[in-house]
């Protein structure tokens, strides 16, 4: 990486000036993050194809990846999940597209780990003809499943000599996509379809022109992972419909991508526990354009799988929900790491599954974001574990009972119930090593603010650089609640007198809520710096306490900056990520945010600043960052 | 093309050099037919892809072709099934191989005339890997069938930029081959299917692994010709099994190929006739070695075709033959001639099926034929009528009831039986240009011939070249038929000093023999001239005259001699194709030729000398030909 150097003529103490005008690689280090996972250089897409090698141990990451000349998918290894190393030192692909299968690109895949012969081995989209889009007619054959082995342990990935194991869409059904294999095994799925036993499964998702979106099931039909038997849409939804009305998981829209199945319970995976989903949603407002895809969502939802009339299987959901409320936060890709992994003898972890989101930094290619300046684009959120969360001791009002991102998963004697939702946690070696390796540990002292206008109030000690885990949590009286209410109370970060932005909740909409409006010079100068806000939705619950009184659900945040990447984790239920591109120096100060009639309660406000540097083993400057 | 000069140093009137030490081209003209289809240079494969040009009314034959760079398939238009013109006069392919689709190689396809937007359109197979033979394991993907379409009136069929439209071998089946997929229509399957009127089928030619040969049945899924519904294998065999005992239609070997649909009556084409296929059979001897097919037998069947017990169609077949006895004739492919298309307005033709078969010209690329110095290899043969062929009168005696050829169509109740078989002439427009163009034609006075030893008798004018037909009626008495009988009767032909080759039936074993063992000089000095014998079997059935007395069948022979190629018809029924490789100038004499204990009667023996130059646009000296 490269330390910004005066000779670059570049002045963070004064106004920017528009930044596509810079030479190549120029603002390499500007909003780069230290701790998230990205490649040295160029594009990062989905986070795919991440197993656990049966032979080191290792974890392997990976993600879609285009270098200056070659599209295909990267990756790395972590044996913490801390810290990575690039599979190939020299950054190059581990599969790159070009062959017969896929002579036009790579898309999304997933890793048997034992699989051909005991090896690694991979199903991914081979991507033949271009462009594909739920907007436009879909090119038949465009999308296939193929196979590839890796036989040096996830350096490359080996292209299997025959034709894609998945040779195509459904017969008879007009898909408006068709990618993205995601590899379970599932021992539910055995008994229920009389399966082998420990059969392995694949879900493809797409969707149906004039129909609607949908996951598509396949079983494996070979040892060798030749064929699979197709075995119906497991999953579907008319097209552009909402969950429930809408609030809580968005629409479905019109596509699925990069679904991922997952069985959790209270602790983290479990092949017995409940079936979760993962899932993209694509959409767009009126009018549909041909090849705008104005809107992807990246959700969750969980359920049931039954029988269908043809004896097939279908999924029906019971909740669902947001894995990120980010706008550029999408394509989520996570594995099961068994509790025998390296990762997890470390930190004795059970089973569990870990997820990555993407970052686009350019809104899925259609902003002039200033790349080629930057010299890179695109990281992976922060390695999220995925369990089934229990909130306990809620009291059972109208608050509870509506199509949402929870459901009832216990009414209790005392009139508590018991929710289950989607719990989400920063992968605990990561979420402990940004604590204790931190630089700096500053300590705000409690405190009940708010005097009915609006309240900023400097942390004690802001953080020195754009690097710190902010966490806090916040309590709010049963006035602060309502759709009438005037309460905003969180925190402004990344300040100072040229930018700022804040991140508060927003009780009267039950919203987090990051403001950016004011968060970058660099956008009144340049294209492509998004300074639009982002927004989600969290219920905080009315709960019983244990002397039976009643009090809301505390807020419990925990915000990562790191660079331009700004994550919001709430309540270990709703996550938050997005990019804040400061230009300033100066922009590092932190404050109490506060606006309305009641006070809130802040405390436990803690900032843990440095994070850690993810890449020890690569050289400080990238050679390949200076080749764009 | 090249008359013979002195300057190339060869000379046909003694003994020949081993001819794969010659220059390259050195040897063009010296087998080279004249009246036949075949490309200027290079290498001729299967007959495919022919239609009538709903534009123009002409016919194009189409065949694979690989020239000394590319591989793919070019053809020719004919407007009299007599002269053809190349479709791309520079000797260009209409389509090569190397697209998405067909990265390695276009195998055999044919045309819907009218197809997409009403312009000729072909399926065809898209080869993605090699190796492929029922041999050895399938590679999953290896054949495809995808689309081509031509708006340039058949010089290039552009492929269209989708997968393939059927993107592999059904699901499940480890198939030993699954191409050349052959188009057609037919309101019998649209009533028995409850298909939309005029919907297009096609059959894919192949086989599975342990079970045997098959036709695979799809039905056109949309206007576009995009998807193909699979309707199941129309017709399987066990593994290598025999229709009856093999006598009259040898062995269903392990694989099919280049599978034809048609349907007949007496005249010819009629879509509401009885349905015939032709095919080829790929099988061994033992023991089966991997990437070794000994024996490609082209083959017919005609039966029924019925729903099975799921509602699919399944054909039975009640008669089975050789579509062509020759060993190196393979590959027929065919196709619906209507009587409205220029051709047949000429010869006043109804709607007809006209057929050609290949003639490989180094027994399937196994034998190390001097194709370099030849310059070019193969040849199709003499265009074919197919038709539904009656023989009325026939005694109702054992030589009728047999699993055979024929099948038993009509009890008369004076004792005789019609008999159906599958009918086979030159096409008469061909068969009438031999004739009345010939440059010389010779009448023989009928003769008997026979005194109990062997009788060869000089023709009263012998051909003075290898270009020329010859037709000829032989009689023999009941005395000569029989197991046991030492009858031969036919004809010496090529025949000098040094060279000489017998066509003759022998009664023994109902058989016409093509006698090679002498047949070429340059079989002692060169690899890869096959002198082995040819043979098919044919019976000449027991008939009763009007006068109510019985005789045998007639043999009646037609053999066409077109420079290396030798054709013998017989009795519209029976055709053997091969190669003789005469090597002197002089081999050109004929005589008659007979031997044992009864005579024959020889009648009506023509020869027409000349047949045509097929040709007439080419350049006399092409240049493709000199660029080996």
């Amino acid at each position: 990486m490269v330390s910004l150097s005066p000779a670059s003529g570049i002045d963070y103490n004064a106004a920017p000036p528009n930044l596509s005008t810079l030479t190549n690689n120029s603002i390499v280090e500007t909003w780069r993050p230290r701790a998230h996972v990205l490649p040295p250089s160029y594009h990062i897409g989905d986070p795919c194809m991440h197993y656990t090698d049966p032979q080191t141990g290792l974890f392997h990451v990976g993600f879609l990846y285009t270098s200056n000349t070659t599209g295909g998918a990267a990756g790395a290894t972590t044996g913490d999940l801390v810290t990575y190393r690039d599979t190939n030192p020299d950054n190059v692909h581990f599969i790159v597209s070009g062959g017969i299968n896929d002579p036009v690109a790579v898309f999304d895949g997933s890793v048997i780990p034992s699989g051909i012969n005991g090896t690694p081995t991979l199903l991914y989209t081979s991507v033949s003809y271009l462009p594909i889009q739920w907007t436009i007619p879909y090119i038949k054959g465009s999308e296939t499943q193929s196979l590839a082995v890796s036989y040096d342990g996830g350096a490359n990935f080996t292209k299997v000599a025959h034709g894609p194991s998945i040779p195509g869409a459904p017969f008879g059904v007009n898909v408006t996509g068709f990618r993205d294999p995601y590899v379970f095994q599932s021992p539910q799925m055995d008994r229920l379809l009389d399966s082998a036993q420990d059969s392995w499964y694949t879900l493809v998702s797409g969707g149906e022109h004039g129909v609607g979106p949908a996951m598509f099931i396949y079983r494996q039909y070979d040892v060798d992972f030749r064929d699979w038997e197709y075995l119906g849409k497991m999953w579907s939804e008319p097209a552009n419909s909402t969950w429930g009305d809408g609030t809580w998981a968005g629409r479905w829209g019109f596509n699925f991508e990069v679904a991922n199945a997952m069985f959790l319970d209270e602790e983290g995976f479990d092949v017995e526990g409940e079936m979760f989903l993962t899932l993209g949603a694509e959409w767009s407002y009126e009018p549909i354009q041909p090849q705008v895809s104005d809107v992807r969502s990246m959700l969750w939802a969980a359920g049931d799988t039954r029988l269908n009339d043809r004896g097939l299987p279908a999924f029906q959901p019971s909740m669902a929900g947001y894995l990120d409320w980010g706008r550029s936060s999408y394509a989520a890709a996570g594995k099961l790491i068994p509790s025998t992994a390296k990762v997890s003898q470390k930190s004795g972890a059970s089973d569990r599954f870990v997820s990555y989101t993407w970052l686009t930094n350019d809104f899925y290619g259609t902003k002039d974001f200033p790349i080629r300046q930057q010299g890179w684009d695109g990281a992976l959120t922060t390695a999220r574990e995925l369990f089934r969360a229990v909130i306990s001791n809620v009291i059972y009002n109208d608050l509870v009972q509506e199509i949402a991102s929870w459901r009832v998963s216990r009414l209790n004697t005392d009139g508590t119930v018991e929710l289950a939702t989607l719990g989400q946690r920063i992968v605990r070696e990561a979420s402990d090593a940004f604590k204790t390796k931190a630089m700096k540990v500053v300590s705000e002292p409690n405190s009940t603010i708010g005097d009915g206008g609006r309240t900023e109030l400097e942390f004690s000690a802001s953080p020195s650089s754009k690097h710190f885990l902010l966490t806090a949590t916040l309590e709010f009286p049963f006035a602060a609640r309502g759709i009438d209410s005037d309460v905003k109370a969180g925190f402004t970060i990344l300040s100072s007198e040229h930018e700022s932005t804040k991140i508060y909740y927003q009780l009267s909409n039950e919203s987090i809520i990051i403001d950016r409006g004011n968060s970058s010079a660099a956008a009144a100068t340049t294209p492509g710096i998004d300074t639009s806000n982002e927004a989600g939705k969290l219920r905080l619950f009315d709960l019983k306490a244990s002397n039976g009184s009643a009090y809301m659900e505390p807020l419990h945040l925990s915000i990562v900056v790191d660079g331009g990447v700004v994550e919001v984790y709430a309540n270990e239920r709703f996550v938050l990520s997005t990019w804040v591109w400061t230009w300033y120096a100066a922009s590092n100060n932190v404050a109490f945010y506060h606006e309305g009639s009641s006070a809130a309660k802040f405390s436990d406000v803690m900032i843990y600043e440095g994070l850690v540097d993810a890449w020890p083993g690569r050289s400080r400057v990238s050679n390949s960052s200076s080749g764009i």
